[in-house]
């Protein structure tokens, strides 16, 4: 028995509301530039922020139109077409999809920070930019970015958070030798853990209040780990991982070169504060509450540089597909599981519950080359 | 009649706890080393710390010893006697004294982060580090700035807080034609301001919810104001700075450049990081509270670099001195009053009270060169 | 009697070969995409680089096609038509335009280094990019710039120098109170001075070897001047200098913050090596021969650092018309001729022959903003 | 038979004129300072400037006094006593010497820059500064680095040299992913190529005209190599070092991101300018002649950052132990040949004549933490 969508000429997930998923055949996109590139989709990642979607039918306070949002911003497919101008891809490449496209002319683009474009269209952003939960897709040349032929399209759809990863720790400016504290063991914590060893960190250290994530960090990359403890306040979470580290002193006088924060957790950023040392550096990629307590004259007698971290931007794509590509980084051991299209809610389910890294949906089974 | 302290050698204002000013003979300081000056005291500076220290009889909960503490961080003398390396300076020379030597041989003075230096003696800080309400006092040579003829023992004060607002827009990175927004029209606020106006910015922005400091400052330099409502929140004020500056657009896709907040409240300090533009600068100067409600969400998703910002460092006493040799800045029309040595708590009660924007304390009557 | 010209529907200046210009009527461009607008162009500058063209009848070995290349890079105009997402214009507005559209979808171009796009498309480059000589113009709305009502469009011409000078400042990180020596007093030196002091540069020194330059230098900004001697080397003549400006102590240990060679003239680029202090800064921005004897020694053991400039880049042409609008800088006294379109050629003489500074042509009467 | 400077208490290699070595015994250092160490030398390494001034007698023109200098300037060694301040190290600790101090009180120093110190006292240094080829030397403590007592006090002589490459990779700014050129294959090209891998380069192509060298290095580190041709312009050898590399296009347009050039050769240095790709970096390490042809037109026509780079500053030596202590980068294979003390000319001729990387030269037998 085929599955109800497998007769659908372009299959997609589109969300109406809170829990309202629908399969629905959409008409196929078109090459609409000559960079353009038409996508045929095999695999898309879930996410936190899909799931949020999913749960809250807002993202933001932003909904979906009406007539629903084609949904999924981490994607991998095959190119089908190409526009006449491109030359960067052929039909048969497989490509990992980048599901930003900036408007190329604010001040942010010509800047070199496109990821800040007030322009942007984002995959599945409210109200009319669809993602790539869908059969084809059309996007420019330069935003897919071809794979080497040993790495599987499932891999490719990691490129995207490791790519939150090389951003966040780009922004940090992360060197060789540095101590490196990373706070929250999901996904982008552990991307961004994994990204500073390969930037030449001295030592890294994972941050999680669950033991079962810091267990699995330690088995996958060389890292120290830390478990905070609930009943202790942040300076004295910060003053045991500090002692744990070997580095001693009175707090505010030493401390770490750089923390990345990446849970969004209040208690997790006032002890990521304590933990730098003067003149540390922090970047906060993980989103949690708007606001939180902070610890403001730390900060600022600390003399501490601060990076807000958005999406990620020129060059952190290439980057993280290098990674892949040379094995420095291994992606696939963070897939947990992989779910057919008509699955897709329970994709979502999997990861709203905490089960597993990274589960992925399979949009085609065209996982060869030979797509045309 | 002569004051009860003209008679002593070395008559020093010490501070024992709270309330408790006692003015006491000391010993005259002699120079340790061939590198260290002499230094006849002639003005210091009230800052608001001085007052904390005096009201509340501790900073950061650090208190005098038993043997008490002299007062005193902003000062200006005229050099007495030289060590036999000196030749930065000679006898007679006046000075603006910067009121920190580091230790010279940690990270962070190697790193050139002399101001993050954990070993810093800083004038006035509890346990054993003497301040410079004092008749004649001991420094580095390459810690005295040596004041054009031009320029009085007077203004020579305010070289320290003029330091600070050069440390801070140093940081900030403030370029030609950027708008600064600076929060708070304390002096800080004011020589933050006045510094970015040197440093080329096009537009300087002064908010504070004192209409009558926003006056002063109107006149002082060449500035736009802003004051807002107490009754209306954080965004709705930064909707409303914007829109006076001619910004338009939705919140947190336009904005200002550089925001240097110099007031320490909650409300300014989340006013400033709805007011800036994805990717602007923030730096924080001002203490208040030690924790704050902070809009991490906003500052993660605009990408915003933050920069703690802790008194000075290589370079800005130079700096603040040279603006003030060129009259590029005014700094003689802060200051309000100068009150006689012995009469050194009535004019921390001004400042206390709010009453002008520095109060200067006259430790010497020597405003001329020939001092010996 | 009216001009050949005037009764073509697009006279344009178009150069065959050395020597050989010839006035023909080009077909009207129109618009090609919705961001485009139409310019009427209203003035344009002689440069050194069109005289070479002409003189030499190639640039860098390229020559213009057998159909001819119409000439003009530094242009203003007056806005007739606009596409349909245009935002920033409208038909009647006067604009000075920046003469190179990059690709926006190169490394480069998403980097922030847009004048470094390989694929730029540059006013006046052989073999296919036409210039701006001619009736009308088709470029891009974000590669317009609005001049202000008050600022005439024989000025808006000069935002094109003076954003080579904006961006040559900008590479050498000019901050305030530094020492600046400039090399060469052409239009770009002079520019670079007044962007330098307009950047808080505390000492600016314009050298050249031509007394009459200097003389007007002195007269325009505040600024000093050196004439090094023909007859000493470029050691000696760094010597001489620094006595001049007061610092004092062997070559090689003191010295100047920076220096922007404005000349590309050996010997000059020698003298500012040897000028800088250890640490110094240096901006390459004249062209003169391809090779010549450097002091790599001395570089090296300095630690300076040193910046090719390539024109300008996200940025230089807003800041360059705010210069201008603001009357911070005063190009207008740098017009020394204005010819009329038909005695282009002659303009180029004057240019040739040293005569004045910067020499324009007229190529339409339009002043006005009732332009349609 | 003990040697003839076994019973002397503090023997040194003297050196009076070129050629002119003597072995005397010297008085023994003693503290002078509260922060002061005494350190028994154990092992000097030959480096080329060792070898120019003893060829030549002169560095930079620079001889030694008619009392003579002592000479090494690369040197480990064990602490036999400290001064009263001391807390980095303790007798019997083994320790890498960084042979330079600063005065700390200098622009340079408090800039962050302590190697640009105008009054740096550098090993070796005419006309007072001796060397450590002597059997006990006086330092500051924050200037000598504690070893692992896993790495022998030969690997540590090579803590200079590798600190080079930290300092020039640094400066380069070299970044995870970059393609890195390293232009001579002498014991600093090693040591940049090495550190560059570290910095995670992608590529790392080393450039020597010696097929002897370039095997050594692809044995020692994970690299490409490339030959250029004695017979070829530097254009010529950029463009099949490009096309070697798989960089296709148009010299001028393409190229590599970095090149660290450690010959000083004319030919090598203008190969370099023309293998880098637009907006490409550079970092002079070696020193050749003083002046050579440049192609100034390239630089700056490609916007290339350029850095000279001198010797190494704050925290490169804390590094260059890491990567030794971590056994991250193998020095010890880079070790040719250890030469008794009284044999010290032997190993200066025989790094003279080309044989060998790393010469050591055995000061004391004292390879153990029993020293005292």
């Amino acid at each position: 028995m085929t599955s109800p969508t497998s007769q659908m000429t372009n299959p997609s997930a589109v969300l109406y509301a809170a829990g309202d998923l629908r399969f629905e055949d959409r008409p196929a996109p078109s090459l609409q530039d000559p960079y353009d590139v038409l996508v045929k989709i095999n695999f898309v990642g879930v996410c936190g922020s899909d799931v949020h979607f999913w749960t809250h039918g807002h993202i933001n306070n932003k909904r979906p139109p009406p007539t629903g949002l084609i949904m999924g911003h981490e994607a991998s497919g095959t190119i089908l077409a190409t526009g006449s101008c491109v030359t960067r891809v052929a039909p048969g490449d497989a490509v990992a999809i980048e599901p930003g496209v900036p408007c190329r002319r604010c001040k942010s683009c010509k800047d070199g920070v496109y990821n800040l474009c007030p322009k942007m269209r984002f995959c599945a952003s409210p109200p009319d930019a669809h993602g790539a939960l869908t059969g084809v897709y059309v996007t420019a040349e330069d935003f897919v970015y071809k794979m080497p032929e040993a790495v599987g399209l499932q891999e490719a759809v990691l490129v995207e958070p490791l790519s939150v990863g090389v951003h966040a720790v780009r922004l940090a400016g992360v060197g060789p030798g540095e101590c490196v504290v990373v706070m929250g063991c999901g996904t982008i914590g552990l991307m961004c853990a994994a990204v500073a060893r390969r930037f030449g960190a001295g030592r890294v250290v994972l941050v999680d209040v669950v033991e079962g994530k810091l267990g699995f960090a330690r088995g996958w990359i060389e890292c120290e780990t830390f478990r905070p403890e609930a009943g202790r306040g942040p300076e004295e979470n910060a003053e045991r991982l500090l002692e744990q580290l070997g580095i001693e002193g009175p707090l505010g006088l030493v401390g770490v070169d750089t923390v990345i924060e990446a849970s969004g957790a209040a208690s997790s950023i006032q002890t990521a504060i304590n933990v730098l040392r003067p003149g540390g550096k922090y970047v906060q990629t993980g989103l949690g509450k708007d606001k939180i307590e902070f610890p403001i004259v730390t900060m600022s007698e600390k003399e501490l540089l601060m990076r807000g971290c958005f999406r990620y931007s020129s060059g952190d794509y290439e980057l993280a597909v290098s990674f892949i590509a040379k094995r420095l980084i291994d992606v696939k051991a963070l897939i947990t599981s992989v779910s057919p299209f008509e699955e897709t809610a329970k994709a979502w389910d999997l990861t709203k519950n905490g089960q597993g890294i990274k589960n992925l949906i399979r949009v085609a089974r065209l996982d060869t080359r030979s797509v045309l």
